[in-house]
């Protein structure tokens, strides 16, 4: 038994990625390459690294550090994406928000449920 | 605030996707569409249903039933996923199992540690 | 490397427990080993199982078979856990809900964000 | 639909928790007051607070800053929890490593499966 790969297994483990992404991107419009990019930003957000590097991203995607800049500045004009700004004693630092993406799932989603519910009312 | 609608965000809330996947999925040959079609597979499986039919699929993906299908096919072709068969008294079924995607992302990344490791002993 | 049982770390790997009920225990009146109870149910139902036995329970924690049975029996009355009852074509079936519980918590989280933004208003 | 309430959520959703760890706690001698201990330590460290204060703990659980303080102290000499040190350009730091709870809960239930393996193959 290998300790150390195995502890690596437990603690690195596993990311959550919120149900209602993966059942909803391509109803508010992204494809899979688009949604593997949110979920990568996701996965190091989730890990407290607020500012993944394009090289930290191109690591693990099939897009070079070109295209992963290009893909996210896509991403954040479409507004599924945002940079955060914070100043926090003379330190200044940037961050990405995902909070647009969960804003458009959550109307998408909600939406859909009411409808659902008057649809079941009228019966 | 909208009860139905929140205690589905909790009780469907999240998928746990193994980082193994999203650090290592380009380095054993899968593209993010690909990828995407292993994670609702394994989305479905982890919550308990073992057969998504390609509808399933197709509903939450861009890629439409035949699409899916074929990306099934092929994925199965190339070892990343198989199909199961299960007979329980009389009462015969079929699953996908995602073993051959876990063990192809365990080999690689125990590869790589096992290397990093020599190579710390070198110095 | 053992792949048999590092699979299984993988596929069985871990439990999304709602932030939720981590931070809000205590306030909704559970200690820890309420809590835990209920913990246990949650990941028996979030892997499909939707009616563990009280002998399940037990063997994953301190409590022999007739105190699991006291205490489920103490959080259906008090409120925290009900048992639905399903019936599909002529086979019928018992499975817990977690629902009261998310409902209290999220009555009382809420509660607490409705406050806090009032008192923000104020300053 | 309240957004804000409803962002987080997602947002801060729940906290993965290694179903090694639910399923074998009271064999490596925990009861479930202080696997609840062990879970909340877990949680901080997984949204990356290292070093969680005795108030952050007592905060969510039955137990007062005290009480928190005396338990974190026997788990550390019992070994399931241990304090690690860093100085990173003389800054310097205190965090919790659950590293020895893992080591045990491998060792425990791998011992299980070799077990178990050996048995089938007797038969």
């Amino acid at each position: 038994m290998d300790m150390r790969f195995m502890l690596n297994l437990i603690a690195n483990g596993s990311v959550n990625v919120p149900s209602l992404l993966l059942e909803h991107y391509p109803e508010i419009g992204l494809n899979e390459q688009e949604c593997m990019m949110l979920i990568q930003v996701h996965s190091f957000l989730s890990k407290g690294d607020d500012f993944p590097t394009f090289d930290n991203l191109a690591d693990r995607m099939t897009l070079d550090e070109t295209a992963c800049a290009d893909l996210l500045r896509r991403l954040i004009q479409r507004g599924y994406l945002s940079i955060v700004q914070k100043s926090d004693n003379d330190f200044y630092s940037e961050s990405y928000s995902l909070q647009p993406l969960w804003e458009k799932l959550l109307r998408t989603s909600y939406g859909k449920t009411v409808e659902t519910t008057s649809k079941n009312n009228e019966n």
